[in-house]
């Protein structure tokens, strides 16, 4: 062919059946383990005016924005994460809710990025957040969250930790060595293993501050805030402690970040953070123009780093692949081996759906055999046959072999039901 | 204040947590429905290149497209409807898959139209298609799911209809009447309605063709073609005929439908079409240039009219509030009566949560009026008290009033979650 098929775009996925049931095997865990924890649902719009955007980070993120101009000639942006319109949204809506909320949100993002492994031009993010609750019960809560995010996944202790700090320990610092602007010192500690030593050294030097002053500072566990001991007791009350640790270098970059922040790592540390949040009291009050002085607390996960992880870690492929196999695209295929009966075969099935059971069959004529041959294809544990001697069906189990003789009577759906549902599918009759 | 709060672009909705409620409400519907049918769930990109947008409509959408230039310079625009995608991904990757293919999509799609009552700039369809069968049964089964989708909203037998017919009929009367390019006669057919009566005489004239002739055609059920009479008998196999209906003025206007076409209406034909579809066998050729010549039949549902027309039904209306009863947003309030024992009461609360139960409680301490007051807001059926007399607490029943003292022993999620069960809830002890 001179022509070649279409594309997707550079950094956009497909999601064909099989990719689609791992991203909503993700969302099956995300939403139970947010629904577990008292959070609701909430969903932005894709797009927003682009102000919103260049107003939360300060420019930070604008040279990653998919931004454009509509019809109307607006100025407009595809989302590129989830707090600025949720800082909105409550703007405008918080006097119809009692505080704090708890909120979450599942749903794609867009930055223009060069495409890497974990990294896409359109990912999904998984955002939590509670809204009007200062203590640090609500920092614990989410970070409990977060931790039973990864082990509802499958992920065990010495899979992953969350490490976990306050800013509030580095305005200390700020303070004892006499640093004014603690905003332009925080993001040289958010580099510290990112730079090279020298340079390190050199813009240290800046803020009259050495190397040596900053790693006594790190590793010293008295630093810890008083917020940081509060949350630790929290999750220790919850069983959940051990997943805890301190790293002061942890400050996360961006600056409209307030005081507890924490990220969730792999244990051996071979790719980037997993997750991250923390807590931004300013930044409602500066994106709702004043009109919600809330102060808040959010985390949030994207799809594609988890994903990795997943499939790096056996305990956690094993617990995907388990929700797959309790989750098959089809339960039942059924086999008209006399095409005479299809209409009878059509009632059947119909009966068969509504008493809520998938079924698949074969929608014009085929011979016998390649029917079993779809039927396996279509993952379906069951085959039902109906041929000639109906209303006598033949329910087989696919892998088995075994199978037992249904009578088409008022409640044969409940039948094959319960013997779906036993443990070892039909017995021989 | 002098500055405004942001508020959402014109034509995008903010999904607060009771209307993203609706929506997955939507979404389990559909899901259900298509799981039931053995349809499994794919997901394209939200961006896509224009050019494969305007090689399907031949333009016909152009005027309302989000297009815009990307940071690498590329034609790029938001997904305006889903099947372009679905050709795409099923062209590039049809040798991994066993035909005919089953496929669902649900999620956002966006055009740059004037918002108004079912109208959106950005808004979600259902999209299910069957790619690879040639066959009426196809359609049949399509059409099916389409009325198994209204059934299972809460819609009856009073309330919709399905309008079908095909273009084979069309293609005869083009025929019988001399009309040498049908495309551009169809289009024609679809405005019936809509034309003044004098205009559509005039344009009919154009083919030498009379009002009379159209209407005596339209009115003769003989006109329906093989393949809506087969599809009737499949359905009333299922029975299902009684919802659908022969209209032969349904041909759907865009130009790559080829066969089979049907509309879901409200019977007071109040609102416009709630869904449609129908076959479209030259497309996926046309769109993966050849690589997939695959016949195809599709059918799409947005949640903007649909829920209009639940709004506007009692019976649908019920329906949706029944699934959000019995999908709370949290299910157990838990009430620290004695604060001492919050450490307590958070070890509780992970063992709740663990065990698969939604629980809520005050992150800071509060006292006990406010937080029953707290727990009536949050929708829980149930208050679980903590008071000095831990490990002894009470399952109160918020509506009742009844409770019961449950220990804190090993088993007591399952007694709790026990009680939760029972039709009434705890009884007083």
């Amino acid at each position: 062919m001179a022509d070649k098929c279409f594309q997707s775009l550079p950094g956009f996925r497909d999601f064909t059946p099989r990719d689609c049931a791992v991203r909503n095997y993700l969302f099956s865990v995300w939403r139970d383990v947010a629904h577990r924890y008292g959070f609701s649902e909430y969903e932005a719009p894709i797009v927003e005016s682009t102000e919103l955007y260049l107003k939360k980070t300060g420019g930070e993120l604008a040279t990653q924005l998919f931004r454009f101009e509509d019809q109307g000639g607006r100025d407009i942006t595809l989302r590129p994460e989830l707090t600025a319109s949720l800082a909105r949204i409550v703007g405008a809506n918080q006097r119809d809710f009692p505080k704090p909320l708890k909120w979450f949100e599942i749903g794609p993002c867009f930055r223009y990025e060069k495409p890497q492994k974990g990294r896409g031009r359109e990912f999904i993010q998984f955002n939590a957040d509670i809204i009007g609750e200062a203590s640090s019960g609500a920092d614990a809560e989410l970070i409990a969250m977060a931790i039973d995010t990864m082990l509802a996944l499958g992920f065990g202790e010495n899979d992953f930790v969350i490490r976990a700090s306050d800013r509030e320990s580095w305005l200390s610092f700020c303070t004892q060595h006499d640093i004014s602007d603690p905003s332009e010192f925080l993001p040289l500690v958010d580099r510290l293993e990112k730079l090279k030593p020298e340079v390190l050294e050199e813009q240290l030097g800046t803020f009259n501050v050495t190397r040596q002053q900053v790693d006594d500072f790190v590793n010293n566990p008295d630093n810890a805030s008083p917020a940081f001991k509060e949350i630790r007791e929290n999750l220790n009350a919850r069983g959940l402690g051990q997943y805890l640790e301190l790293d002061l270098t942890i400050v996360r970059g961006l600056a409209y970040y307030t005081g507890a922040v924490f990220e969730i790592f792999d244990t051996k540390k071979s790719m980037r953070a997993v997750a991250g949040g923390g807590r931004y009291d300013g930044l409602l009050s500066t994106l709702s123009n004043g009109s919600a002085d809330l102060p808040a607390t959010g985390f949030a996960m994207g799809d594609m780093v988890i994903q990795n992880f997943i499939d790096a870690t056996p305990g956690a492929k094993l617990e995907m692949e388990a929700w797959m196999a309790r989750n098959p695209a089809c339960e039942i295929y059924l086999v008209i081996a006399d095409e005479s009966k299809r209409n009878d075969a059509l009632g059947v099935i119909a009966q068969l759906r509504t008493s809520g059971l998938s079924v698949d069959y074969p929608m014009t004529q085929l011979n016998v055999g390649k029917q079993f041959k779809k039927a396996e294809q279509s993952g379906a544990r069951f085959a039902l046959v109906i041929g000639s001697e109906f209303p006598e069906m033949q329910l087989k189990n696919l892998s088995s072999r075994s199978e037992q003789t249904i009578d088409n009577t008022s409640n044969f759906t409940e039948t094959i039901q319960a013997l779906l549902d036993a443990p070892d599918g039909p017995l021989i009759a």
